[in-house]
């Protein structure tokens, strides 16, 4: 439990304390910390509301100030048992009722396991802890929402009522977690999608399956591009392949029968090339499709690494009640990458692959990230983790390295490698510090062999690569989820769907001449300008393009045409004063260039 | 029937002629002209074989240089089949047995409908003609091969050898053919893309279902670029759209069930969302998603034309029989757009697409083109075309009016328009000569009432658009098909898959020191090239790249170096000498750029 996760169930007793000097009949069952804060579960005749919210934390601040200590004391199974017949768990005191969810709980801790009760004050709870030393560090707190939950989460049992709160070290730390979440609803990716046009759902379509309007497609043609160059400079050749595949290949990469559940249905011919039934499946991952295209040529040494780079589309059945968004979508587009190479290449193409995730960070002004690093656990060689304990020490060294030696921020995780191969899945946090997981890195040492992939090494023999699979920016919808949060739909000039618009100060023809002159020398270019020519009030103009979240504003007035300038105004910075139109259009160009 | 088919229709009767001189037995059914040729069917104990050619093909000489005239008789049925039984159709004269399948044919001919026979010589058939005037027109002629076929085509019939050949004005059209034959046959588009390693196909994926290798994806994406850019100078917005949706967008569009057979069985789930069963099928076409996009946001006349484009990847199930290289695949990249309009915008929008054409053309180096424009016929309204007389007249007339004014090259076929509307299939020939259907352009005026797509028009009422469906390039795997038999698989500089090879002679460290710098220098310009550094011969390294359809290859010697030069090799134009490396690179960055 980290720091923050033992204050915050210290912060679950504190509730029921409260809760209990109000309603001292109340039966509690759980009360752990959950992302982001705590909750506890309680049976109540009293309907608790947020009415009631005032006078349960005046109840809890109270509890805080006393300053109680948390005692931590081991029982025996039949003391706590005896405890909690009495009444007296989940409780300040003795009651006359006993306390049965924790009666219950206490008979199903395995045996041999300690046995521990928490005080703090008159309240006494069972609990394996830990705590912090005493309720008075619990700085700042606040109760959020109410929902109702099943005892143990089976319909069959009980209906509870759940309180949720949330508690920090200080004050200033909550606050600025609340305008966290507040921000994070102004910047919605549904939200800002919906009013900037970027992507939609249609019912006949399918939930699930995004489709990307004229601006949304913008953000992910601009990021293929952006991979495209930078994976020519980094030597990869791009491949395509199609979204389907027969079963055969798929009992092959062994995703079927185990990943079946994640994949659509399959297309079924009864009789296919002379009477055999043939199923196909749209693909759920690239990785087949490519092993495909590294064994359709006779490969040798000379040709690896081989890097083999798709933007590939692929479809996975979440369950609808799964889906979000784009955060959690059943289409994919994937900036997708296999790298097939010897044991003595894997270290400078991972480090190659790392070096290309920290240049996007840079790119995207990603300050903030850690890199889970998932290892295998040597007990379960040939169960969860494939059978070949020296490739798993030589390639986890060797991704260990490659990670201290670049400085990367990471966190190892044991026993939470792929079956395949240790991975790495990368962690960033958006610009108001709202975390996403994006992307994933794996070795592969299992899966060229099934596929019987070889190539001829110097010495003439055929030899199995190893393969690295890397998605850098994950899925783009997940992505352009996460960006549209982080830039608030204020995309850079790279980026932005309409980057710069050109306006007229009044609709007289010069004006308009020159107007419509910039706007086709900007088209020409290649750059995304749109224009604007009526007889508009300019401020009317500027605040439809500040709405639209215009990257720049370009505004032709009488003075600029006399003056062979434009009046140059940025999105949230506002007038950035006239300039040369040459000099200005050079800076344009040279902006989206660099991505700057 | 064309010239050249009455042709080749004449040249099968003296082929008949020629074989009952040598078998007076032959039995004789059906001998059409078909494509680049004709056959003649035919019954006879003798089993026909090559060897056989010269004899029969001296006996069709003898007929020819006789010049004999082909007469032409009407008959009455009741004759034609006295004749046919007494063995004079398809006969030197009379024989005992009878004409058996002439019998048939007659048998079967309407009533009321003018029955003829043809007599050139000694040799009379029962034909509808029309024929050449006499047999001494047939200028040059050639059989090329033997069949088996069923009489009329059904297996419960006897088999009959087929015999074709074929036949031209003259010796000089005739060679050309065959040349053009042999050349089509080195530039066979799956022998060269195998050698080339553009793509493959993979048993596990399934039959044609291409996938691409790295060099032929450049192929792909380069094609991809080249629309992008001049759809966005042509004010194309891009979209991007899932590959599968509901079985209910695919009954409101019309595809299902009438379409069903051409697409891949549906994946069925047989309860989402709350116990109903859903299916999902992979798309065949663009349009139903293009459709919901622009009815996903509420449009205004002001929004129109809107041309929403993508690089749809499209699925049709065509009987493995029909599948050939990338020619009849079931899968498909496509250049795709579809535009809406007001009726007023048509014309110029129509005109616009016709122009892309034809700038494509020019850049492919696509000389001789037809297109060929199908109208509705009036009498059919209701049934085979949407029943809008109106439309049909104001939509036709449009198109005509754009493809005469624009000087453009056509025919017009009545009767072949689409349900919904006039449409244009565009053919083109490559540089062999050989002809390929590439591209359709086709007027919607009833689908996007299906679909309830309206616009706010100035007036305030809610009007539909038409809608132009074009895909200029056609699927790019054909489209691919064809150029690299256009090419010969030398692509163009902007479409090589490898663009230039930098290459030293010998491998002392200053030359390959300026190779390595050089080649860098154009892969950061985004030039695709390779170096070869090797202590080969240079002569090999030249071979080498040669083979591999290098395009531009640059060459540094102890010479070029103190010279600060480079020597210039172009594939095919051997050396074009040395250079400034500076005015090599530039010259090359600029020929790629403008698709020179």
């Amino acid at each position: 439990m980290t720091e923050l996760e033992t204050l915050r169930h210290s912060c679950a007793h504190v509730l029921a304390t409260a809760i209990l000097k109000i309603w001292p009949e109340a039966q509690f069952a759980a009360g752990p910390p959950v992302e982001n804060g705590f909750y506890y579960d309680l049976e109540l005749p009293h309907r608790i509301t947020p009415e009631d919210f005032a006078r349960i934390e005046e109840e809890m601040k109270k509890e805080i100030k006393a300053n109680n200590r948390f005692e931590r004391i081991e029982v025996s199974r039949e003391e706590a048992i005896a405890m909690a017949e009495r009444g007296e768990l989940a409780a300040l005191g003795g009651r006359t009722e006993p306390s049965k969810f924790k009666l219950d709980i206490v008979q199903h801790i395995p045996d041999g396991e300690v046995i521990t009760i928490y005080r703090n004050g008159q309240f006494t709870d069972l609990c394996a802890g830990p705590h912090v030393s005493h309720t008075g560090r619990i700085g700042a707190f606040k109760l959020t929402n109410l929902a109702s939950a099943y005892y143990k989460g089976d319909e069959r049992n009980p209906q509870l009522q759940r309180v949720y709160g949330t508690a920090f070290k200080n004050k200033t730390e909550m606050e600025a977690y609340f305008t966290m979440l507040e921000e994070a609803k102004k910047r919605d990716h549904r939200k800002i999608g919906r009013e900037m046009e970027l992507f939609c759902f249609d019912e006949d379509v399918g939930p699930g399956l995004p489709l990307w309007l004229p601006k949304g497609t913008v953000l992910v043609e601009e990021l293929e591009r952006l991979a495209k160059e930078t994976e020519f400079a980094a030597g990869y050749q791009r491949v395509r392949t199609p979204h389907i595949a027969r079963e055969s290949m798929y009992k092959c990469s062994g995703h079927l029968p185990y990943y079946a559940d994640s994949m659509f249905p399959p297309m079924e011919f009864s009789e296919e090339e002379g009477g055999d039934s043939v199923k196909y499946y749209l693909k759920a991952m690239n990785c087949p499709h490519h092993h495909k295209l590294f064994g359709a040529v006779q490969r040798s040494y000379r040709d690896l690494p081989l890097r083999l780079a798709e933007y590939g589309a692929c479809y996975r059945y979440e369950q609808s009640g799964e889906l979000f968004g784009l955060m959690r979508v059943r289409s994919m587009q994937m900036n997708d990458a296999h790298i097939y190479c010897t044991e003595d290449q894997f270290e400078q193409e991972f480090r190659a692959v790392n070096e290309m995730y920290l240049k996007y960070f840079k790119i995207f002004g990603i300050d903030k990230y850690v890199m889970r690093f998932s290892t295998h656990d040597p007990a379960k060689l040939g169960q969860k983790f494939v059978d070949q304990p020296e490739l798993w020490k030589k390639t986890e060294d060797m991704v260990r390295n490659v990670l201290i030696r670049s400085g990367i921020n990471y966190v190892e995780v044991p026993n939470e490698a792929a079956f395949y191969g240790p991975k790495i899945d990368v962690q960033v946090w958006s610009a108001i510090g709202r975390e996403f997981t994006i992307a994933t890195n794996q070795v592969d040492f299992a899966v060229p062999a099934r596929f019987g992939l070889t190539y001829k090494d110097r010495d003439n023999t055929e030899k199995t690569p190893l393969c690295i699979h890397r998605a850098p920016l994950g899925t783009h919808e997940r992505f352009i989820g996460f960006l549209i949060e982080h830039y608030a739909g204020n995309f850079p000039l790279w980026l932005a769907p309409e980057q710069v618009r050109v306006m007229t100060i009044g609709d007289e023809d010069p004006l308009v001449d020159a107007a419509k002159d910039l706007h086709a020398e900007l088209r020409s270019l290649g750059i995304r300008a749109e224009l604007d020519i009526s007889s508009d009030k300019i401020n009317g103009k500027i605040q439809r393009a500040e709405q639209a979240k215009v990257h720049t504003m370009l505004v032709i007035g009488k003075r600029d045409l006399e003056a062979g300038a434009v009046s140059v105004r940025e999105h949230g910075k506002g007038n950035l004063g006239a300039k040369p139109r040459a000099e200005v259009v050079t800076a344009l160009a040279d902006a989206i260039k660099n991505r700057a």
